[in-house]
Parts: structure tokens; C-alpha cells; sequence
């Protein structure tokens, strides 16, 4: 049973979820840092792509400690586990996401992935194996499924949301649209990836809610073409 | 006196206004073409770079009947002037924006323009000389003022768009957003070009609307750090 995928990025009102040179910045505020909280408390698992990891070292805990402590009275970690997708395991054994809060980890390799280097994150997450050259997204959430993850929060970045969405394993897309123009036609945007090209391969959404957030606005989408 | 520049676009869900192939498709419904046209036939003049020219060949007319009357009965031409910004007169002769429809165009190019061909131009279109290599947008504004163009939408593309909110050109920022995912890196956005790198440079905006819109939503935004 694959787990039901929520994907959830900011992005600036042109659509950008970062400058050209991919730094972190700051695009939401504290109402949506909120949102994003409780989404992931209520997530069983959040997936991150390696490309974040080593851009923005995130440690993707729950930051409220009312969420921490729900979570801890409902039998569950502090922490959803914690997904890499990691094809060639280029993640820094120091990564923050390795290191900070309790709970599991699970990084997802490919075939071509260094044996020693699998064997050291070993001590450190569980490791996935799946796909030759590149994580075949498709068996990880296979894999996630059995391991209690029903419920799978994406946060990034826009390489593997297009992956996700390119497969059609997305149920719902939450966007923060925040009151900034970034622009660079070298910014990451929500969904980058190699994209649809044509027309009648677009994926088609359904608007669900719009939701004022601070300076800017949520829109949550569902996904209409899905699995 | 420069008028009040107003960049309507229509883009995905993830923030593409095009596919990779820069193929025109349809993002929006019936009930923002109407929209957009509604704002088109209320300004003075509509604005495109070259590049949506050679890839859309748009006319930039209006097109509802009841909006050109009424443009008429107002003592205007049934279309707006139609600028193109155009650093090197790359515009065809025969491109739709040059020969369909009555009303004034515009052709900006830079001093790097071939001389012939902006010859050739003038037959068909007042020519505005502004800026060495690239189209000096600030003097183009400059020069629209005086022949009487308050009001200015730009439809884009986002090389454009991007060169105008840099330049602190922009004062409302229109932006539908379609329910389809479009992904790619290589896509093009609202806002391409260098963009912002620092943060404390990006463009504040304030959110003035939210217009749902068939099956997706307007966002209506106003640029805070103007001219």
C-alpha cells in the first residue's frame, strides 16, 4: 500500500522557490511556518531530495513542542521518519537530518550507490535500495508503505517534486504563494525536472482551498490523474 | 510623466508560463481570456518582448466585439498601441502584431539595430531608439508617456517581465494561476532573467485580490517599492 503523497513548497509570486543560486530564503512567515509544522506533525513521514539536503542542511523536525508532545501522546516519535532520496548516497554522514532529534531515517539509494558508503549510513537510517542508475521513486514508496507510512509529506526540492509528479504518485500540492518576486531563469522553481511537453500530458489539478496566510495566500490542490 | 505599468501572466500551478518548448498553451479558461481582454481594451497600450513575438506571433488585440465598440464609442482606436520591445529589430514584417488589426504600433529597439531594417519598420510602426546594446525600458516608458499612454499591460515573456521588475518598473503584478502542472527546469516563468540574489533585494508586494477563476484563481498583487 503506497502512502498518500503531500507535496508542500513555498514559492515567490513568480513562482520561484529559491534564488539562482540556490541559498535558503526566507519566502514565508511565521503563519505558514505554522501550517508547515502542523502538516508534518500530522505527516508519517517527510521526504526531502538530496539536492536540499546539501543546499539547505535542513534537519526537517517538528519545531513546535505542543506538536512534539501530541505526537509523543499518540505512541508516535517526535519526529515523522525522515526520507532521503539519495540515488549515488552523496548525503554527509554529519547531515543535521542524520543527526538532529530522535526518531527513524530512511535514506533511498539506487544500484550505483557506493557499497562502502551505504554501509556506513547503515549505522545511521535505513537504507533503500530501488532503481539502477536512479531511485525508482515508485518501489520506495512501496517499500515506505509496509513500514507504517500512510501518510508521506514532500518539502522539495523542485527536481524531485517533478520526479513525483512526472510518475503521477502526487495526490496533493500545497503552494504558499508569498509576496516577494525573485525571478532567474536559473531558480529553482516547485517542479523542475525534464517537465511535460505536451499539452494533453499536463497534469490536471482540482482547486480545493485558498487560504490566506500572513502577507501571502495558500493554494491546496488535488491531484486529478493520480496512481 | 511614465505610465502605470500593470504585467498581467498566466501560469501553472508550479509556475511556468510555457513548456520548455516555449509552445503557447492553454493554462487558462474562457473566463480569463475575458478577463484579459477586459484589461487589455481598459489600457492605453499592451507590451511584449520579441521573444513571445517570434514564439506566439500574438495579434495583442482586442477581441470581444462589445469591448472594441465601446473603445470606439470612447474616441480610441478599437485596439490599444501595441509595443514591442525589440533590442535588435528581429520583429518579421509579416509578424500578426504588425498587420492584424487597425491602431498604433510601437517597435523599441536599442542603437545596436540595423538601420535598414528599422527603415523598413517604419512603414509599419513608430520606432522608439532607446539604449546602446539592450532597450534602455526606463527611457521607453519615458517616451510612451508623452504620446499619451497613461495606462501600460505587459503580457510578457518573462525575459521582459524580469527586466521591469528589476528596474523597479512594475506597479501591479496580475498572475492566474491554472490548475495543471507543467514542470521543467528549462521552462520559462513570469519572471526569468538574472533575478534577485539577495534577499533584502527581492520586490515586496501586497496582496490586493483573489479572483476565483474558473478552475483557477487570480492573484492581484501590488508592487511596493516603485519607481
Amino acid at each position: 500500500m503506497r502512502p498518500h503523497v503531500v507535496v508542500n513548497v513555498a514559492m515567490s509570486a513568480d513562482g520561484k522557490i529559491s534564488t539562482r543560486e540556490r541559498r535558503q530564503v526566507k519566502i514565508s512567515g511565521p503563519e505558514d511556518f505554522l501550517r508547515v509544522d502542523r502538516l508534518k506533525a500530522a505527516s508519517d513521514a517527510v521526504m526531502v531530495g538530496i539536492g536540499t539536503v546539501l543546499a539547505d542542511d535542513p534537519s526537517l523536525t517538528v519545531k513546535s513542542e505542543d506538536l512534539k508532545r501530541k505526537r509523543k501522546e499518540q505512541g508516535k516519535d517526535e519526529h515523522p521518519v525522515r526520507v532521503i532520496v539519495d540515488s549515488t548516497a552523496r548525503i554527509p554522514l554529519f547531515a543535521s537530518v542524520l543527526r538532529n532529534g530522535k526518531g527513524v531515517r530512511v535514506v533511498a539509494v539506487s544500484r550505483k550507490a557506493d557499497p562502502v558508503k551505504v554501509a556506513e549510513l547503515k549505522n545511521l537510517a535505513k537504507v533503500i535500495v530501488a532503481g539502477e542508475d536512479d531511485v525508482d521513486l515508485r518501489s520506495v514508496l512501496d517499500q515506505l508503505g509496509p513500514m507504517g507510512i500512510r501518510h508521506l509529506m514532500v518539502e522539495g526540492g523542485g527536481t524531485l517534486i517533478a520526479s513525483l509528479f512526472e510518475k503521477g504518485l502526487v495526490d496533493e500540492f500545497y503552494t504558499f504563494v508569498g509576496n516577494v518576486i525573485i525571478g532567474g531563469v536559473d531558480a529553482p522553481t516547485p517542479a523542475d525536472g525534464g517537465g511535460f511537453v505536451k499539452e494533453a500530458d499536463f497534469l490536471r489539478l482540482a482547486l480545493l482551498e485558498v487560504i490566506p496566510m500572513g502577507e501571502g495566500i495558500v493554494l491546496h490542490w488535488n491531484v486529478k490523474e493520480g496512481k
